[in-house]
């Protein structure tokens, strides 16, 4: 697949790490193309630094990884060109500047948010809930369990193809439903932040969603 | 420990077995004492049917196992007497009538909402996030590993008498902080409800807090 990934960050630059050794093609968009490129180079010929535009014109799927706080987010969405028919995974969290608590939820979610400004897209919630810390090669595994990654969306094939890019990652899709969940899958990643920092539980976990395996 | 569980539901009754197997002295309240006392006998000598106010006097740790729709809640603990220096866990969530979505959230929680009312009490939630077809024994742990009971509250020795019922109970217990966080707990247990009913996934399912383990 060619995926944009929007974003350089904790959480941009590990997904275009994990896609790219998942040998898709992966344009890393940035506001500072050079620095897109330093983190491209990295990973080989498989991905390519470039601005928010040429990222997104050249992939199929755009993958938001950009900070919540201060509007970075819709701003930067409203600078990405034309989404329509795109499948734009949401990797978000409406987190206020410290980081230590939501600033929306419970009647909306930063997904529905984006995705009233991105009305021809097709938006899916994922990733939000992992640490960018076990977005790291190995490390998406505890004992026999992959971390999961939960994902909801309106669109039941772009769900696919995002259920594809999450076990590509290396995690374990869990289909959430539809778009609105994100409201639920928000808080979750809030929790994480609270348990990791808030009293210094560490970053190297993970939620999984445990199923009865019958015999 | 002796512990009055308020509720006769999926929630209680099962909860109120899982303490009875640990050896809890249990007195299971209720509106209607037989309906409790008919529960009780199932579970042996350590179990007493009571009325609420029954219950709450006899006891140190007050499981509130009760709907929240229509006030039910709140209605129910204006009559359970003081409750003053007692613990009160709260296993409630502030779904809708029809469950598939919460009535509150985000800036409060129902434990938020709970504690209001109960100045005097030391409040902990837990036990929300675990489906009740998953407090039954043998079935809280999945392969090698127990669902995780998450657990917050503001008054620690509360905590940690909390966290010993968790494990009691058959879960491993995770403390995810303050009482405010029940705000990111709550909205867990409504994803759980969405995927189980709303994606017809089922409720033999659990949350998992993984973290490394160190060899």
């Amino acid at each position: 697949m060619k995926l944009a990934v929007i974003g350089t960050g904790n959480i941009g630059s590990r997904l275009a790490r994990l896609f790219a050794l998942a040998n898709h093609e992966v344009f890393i968009g940035s506001r500072d193309p050079k620095k897109a490129e330093a983190i491209a180079i990295s990973l080989g010929k498989v991905a390519k630094g470039v601005t928010y535009a040429e990222a997104t014109s050249n992939a199929d799927v755009i993958v938001l990884a950009t900070p919540w706080a201060n509007d970075a987010t819709l701003a930067t969405i409203r600078g990405l060109g034309d989404l329509t028919g795109k499948i734009v995974v949401d990797c978000t969290n409406p987190l206020a500047p410290d980081y230590m608590s939501n600033t929306l939820g419970h009647t909306t979610s930063s997904a529905e948010e984006i995705a009233k400004q991105l009305p021809g897209a097709k938006v899916v919630k994922a990733f939000n809930t992992i640490f960018a810390d076990v977005m790291e090669p190995g490390k998406q595994t505890f004992g026999d369990y992959q971390g999961t990654g939960f994902y909801c969306g309106d669109d039941l094939k772009a769900k696919e193809v995002v259920a594809t890019l999450i076990q590509d990652a290396g995690f374990e899709p869990v289909d959430a439903g539809v778009l609105q969940n994100a409201r639920y899958l928000e808080p979750m990643a809030q929790l994480n932040i609270q348990i990791a920092y808030g009293l210094g539980g560490g970053t190297d976990v993970a939620f999984r969603y445990m199923r009865r395996r019958v015999a």
